[in-house]
């Protein structure tokens, strides 16, 4: 049996202004999100009646019947990712899949997000709270005081720092490099705020060894990307970009009890895992890869998602941040360009694939000169998934 | 761009023994899917290594993960389907979407519920509130008293009576019927429990029209299936059932807030949407359908399915059901003979999937005689799929 490698495209794409917990928007997550998926429509070409699927983000609370009814789309394929921030691109593979099935046309993935009026995710307690309860697993690691992602992401990080020997400026050096490239991009939360070195290592710690600044934002926006078959593509408005590859990647743990070896395992993680089935479905490996969209939740998971993926060894994600490898125009693997969850707006890694998908039509803000080939991540540390795409 | 059709199969089926929260089992809903789980991969003569995909059911509790590491299966693909009753099949759908996509090699669907330790689905109420919120369409029929399913089947019941002359005794003769099969299977709950037409007349008025007997069980139980392609299916233990069609249903709503209406539609329910999709991929009509699979949450919308799926034209569902017509074993269209969810036990429609594959396979507690197509749907009334079988 043959895979869905290039069978797919994205076809459109759309995104709304961007704000926070402290700058809030004052649209709902729900106008938000129609926000955004009608511009994407429109960047498409299309009409909404075009569009027959729907394919959302796991937290987002929009009701995609609501949705379809409000914009006229005519609902033939639902369904939602899971898991958090590693359900991103979970959201385009599996819109990719329903149209290679031949279950719908053209779906419409998104992520909608109102962290000033829903819930801030940094907070594992209230949001675990308001999504119907604590996951079975999060009862082996809460007691131990691990009540928020940062503090998983902080054992994760000391972990490595005691067996590489990597270093807060290294984790800094994306920090850096994301919200320099956010200062090329007009929409991006953090335009026109620069940050230094300097800045980052005397923002505040969070939960050691990360700062502020190794932390992504909470933020109000929405994304959308609307996925269709390679030969729809070929006649409509925007210059297709193909999906490559599409995947998820869990993790088989024989002894699941023991969750803290799990946060602190830098040998094979979901990445890794991840890594292994995209590249196998592209027929790629890692140097053909010229723009790294990589969820960036907390800077070490950039780093070990780096290492997992096979830009450097493992282990070697500190040093490889080094000499601005990572910052756009001149480095060799431009790092989110965008900005990121870290500079641009944490819309949970779909700002990733918006634009991943500008990079290859050459319309992005701070646009990677003729790039031919984007990976696009969800989450590290939790079960994700993942996308290449190629123009 | 071709389709799925018959690119997938069904190569391992799995089931618990049945309980209700009137003869609770003891075990967890965890427990439940772990046994159908591991019953269905032996079925299919796989190990759990094997199995490298999770399809939950959206109302199910499980996590995908902690079941793998259970287990022992290597996830690399999961996800979970929506709208409650209307999600069954699109479990199955989504599982041979992914195989097909090359996300995955065997992908298990399962359904697992304990409505006695967790939630008893037939109050709104209740089950919204350890559900995590009231979807915002809720908000529009709440307030006029309809707080449970049964309410919005008595008004759809109520429609069709005045409008078609639809009596009482034609829902009964679906009840009767189905109550007929679970007594030729030894693991349904009505099992040595025979019902007349008398009886049915004399259960309680539930919500006008609707009597119990119109109304699906609560049960504790589990139901799971493997998919995997065409290819591999050959050379496994079973005889491969192979997926014709797979499609979900949605509707479109010009007016979103009249949702009485909705549930007063007859004519094009979602059932009829997804009749539309099914038909067009298998590539058949009603006339080759053998065995009718159909999600009975109540008995009007199994009659309404019927109409939608063309077996009789609308307004005609009640006279279809006399003279015996869908009554195992000379009825002309066998009506869930495993006794359904009435009769066998509520595991919300995945225990249709099980049945139709072992009608296909000749190995049905009420066999069909030489059942080539079954039709499986999930619930009508809510944004639904279904799926066509072959063997």
């Amino acid at each position: 049996m043959d895979s869905i490698k290039d069978k797919t495209a994205i076809v459109g794409v759309g995104w709304t202004r961007y704000g926070s917990i402290k700058k809030p928007l004052p649209e709902s997550q729900y106008t938000l999100a129609c926000q955004a998926i009608m511009a994407a429509i429109e960047d498409a070409g299309l009409a909404p009646k075009d569009v027959d699927g729907v394919m959302r983000f796991n937290f987002d609370s929009n009701d995609p019947v609501r949705l379809a009814h409000s914009l006229g789309i005519n609902l033939k394929f639902f369904g939602k990712s899971m898991y958090g921030g590693g359900g991103g691109c979970a959201c385009v593979a599996q819109a990719a899949a329903a149209v290679y099935a031949g279950m719908a046309d053209y779906v419409v993935a998104f992520r909608a997000i109102s962290e000033s009026q829903e819930v801030a995710l940094g907070h594992f307690a209230s949001q675990f709270a308001q999504l119907g309860g604590i996951p079975g697993s999060m009862g082996w690691i809460m007691p131990f005081g691990l009540m928020s992602p940062a503090q998983g992401a902080a054992i994760t990080a000391s972990t490595h720092f005691s067996r590489y020997g990597t270093t807060s400026q290294h984790m800094g050096n994306i920090a850096v490099a994301q919200r320099k490239h956010a200062n090329q991009n007009p929409n991006a939360f953090f335009y026109d705020h620069p940050m230094t070195m300097e800045d980052y290592m005397n923002s505040p710690m969070i939960a050691e060894p990360l700062r502020l600044f190794d932390c992504c934002q909470e933020s109000d926006g929405a994304c959308a990307v609307i996925v269709t078959s390679e030969e729809r593509a070929r006649d409509l408005k925007q210059p297709p970009v193909y999906i490559m590859a599409a995947a998820q990647g869990g993790l088989w743990y024989p002894n699941s009890m023991n969750l803290l070896d799990k946060i602190a395992d830098l040998e094979k993680d979901e990445s890794w895992h991840l890594a292994q089935a995209l590249y196998e479905m592209a027929g790629i490996g890692p140097r053909d890869v010229e723009v790294a969209e990589i969820y960036d939740h907390f800077t070490i998971h950039v780093l070990c998602t780096l290492e997992s993926f096979g830009f450097c060894k493992k282990g070697e994600g500190g040093p490889f941040t080094e000499g601005g490898r990572l910052e756009w125009p001149d480095g060799e693997l431009p790092l989110n360009p965008s900005g990121g969850n870290l500079s641009e707006a944490y819309i949970h890694g779909m700002n990733h694939v918006v634009d991943g998908v500008r990079q290859l039509r050459g319309t992005a803000p701070a646009q990677v000169k003729d790039a031919d080939i984007v990976l696009c991540t969800s989450g590290n540390a939790v079960p994700t998934s993942g996308v290449i795409l190629r123009r």
